[in-house]
This record gives C-alpha cells, structure tokens and sequence, in this order.
C-alpha cells in the first residue's frame, strides 16, 4: 500500500464519517473546490456541479431519513492526482456498491465523484470471475 | 469545449460503439494497460484488474443477449491526465446512469473505470435540483 493509497483510502473513509455524523459542513470541506464535481445517489440522476450536489447532501443529512452507510472493502486506484475507490456501502436496506474519484488539491485528496447503486451479489465480490460461469 | 472534452467525449463514444459492434478487441484497446482498472456492470459485484473487466466483456459481447447502448448526454469532467464522463445508458429494460473514467496513456485516453446501474428519474437530468423538494 503506497501512501497515496493510505491517504485516498483516509479521504474515502473521511466521507463516510462525515455522512454518519450529518456533518455537512466537513462534508462540505472533503469535496473539490477546483475540480468540476459530480454526484450520482441511488437511483437519481446525475447531479452536475459543486452547487447541486452540495444541496443534494444537505437534504439528504438534515432529513430524519439520513442514512448511515458503513463502507467496507475500500480499493483504492491512484493515477498520479487522481483516484477513484471502489468499495460497498452497507445500509439498512442493503448493500449498495461505490465509486467515489479524487483529485488532489493543494495537497490533500477531494471529492470529485460519489456513484453509488445498488449491486445484487455481495459475496462475490472477492471472487469476481465466477459469476461469469 | 476544450479539446480534451472532446476527446474524453470521442473515447467514450468509441467504448459504446465497440460495444454495439460487439467488438471486444477494439474494446480491449480502449482499456488503460498502465493505469490500474475496474468495472462495475448493473447490479454486479465491482470487478478488479484487467483480466476480470475485460474477461466479463468478453463474455457480454459474445453471449446472445449482448446489449445494444445508446449514450446520450455525455458529460466530460476533465481533471489533467484523468477525466470521468457521466452519461446515460438507453438499453431495451431502460436507462441507466454511468460513471466513465479515463486516463492519458501516450497521449490517449483510455477507460480505467466503468460503472453503469439504474436511474429512477430519466427526464430530471437536466434540472436535477427539483428533485429535492
């Protein structure tokens, strides 16, 4: 594990903290403020630009459904100043699956990305290639 | 547009056309061979490393039910050398929502990541704020 894969894997465990304490103001922090931002939640569309998708997670952590999100199996993917994780997203509904990407900025790892949706077979997920049979 | 937008946008278009062709060695070139790579198919486990992404697409491309995609609203976030495109997906079923990312490898941008699942809300794409009242 390199560091910059220690420290995106920081940056992706930060965002769900963030998201579990409803912390938007940190949330607000860990996102890019330079890069061009996206954000998919389950099921919406895709929500374009800081503004939008700031919204969207405001709404959605002041909101007495705001979910709690356990991450796990973080895999982090560096590319000089950028990076995108693949990890799963337990809530009380289920297992979802992740992409979040992070670009690097002034040093520390942002949010450019958050896709999350829904992903049928958790066990799976270490064995990939029997699926395919 | 900037002339990297239009390239992310052009790659993109050719990982679809691939597809739709059923063409797995072109797709196979449009996959980075440096950069680390992964793939999230509808609903799947994400799928790690070159040889599981490419060896599903093989197997999607030659099954009898291979899809055919139409992208629409291709949408380039270009951050240097890596860039994510988010696009919708308009198979037989339905439309999805996907996550493309994209690196410079000499000079050419090749997929690293793919991740396609469901969207509820089709016509909200382009005011996706609304949806939050």
């Amino acid at each position: 594990v390199s560091p910059a894969e220690s420290a995106v894997v920081a940056a992706n465990a930060a965002f769900y903290d963030a998201i579990n304490r409803r912390d938007v103001a940190t949330l607000d922090l860990l996102w890019a403020t330079e890069a061009p931002v996206a954000c998919i939640h389950p099921g919406w569309p895709a929500l374009l630009g800081r503004d939008d998708v700031m919204e969207s997670w405001r709404a959605i952590l002041t909101s007495p459904e705001a979910p709690r999100i356990r991450c796990e199996d973080p895999v982090p993917h560096v590319v000089g100043d950028t990076a995108f994780v693949v990890c799963l997203e337990t809530i009380a509904q289920g297992t979802l699956v992740a992409t979040n990407v992070f670009v690097r900025e002034h040093g520390a790892w942002k949010m450019a990305h958050h896709h999350a949706g829904p992903t049928s077979r958790r066990a799976a997920q270490r064995t990939p290639s029997r699926d395919l049979n």
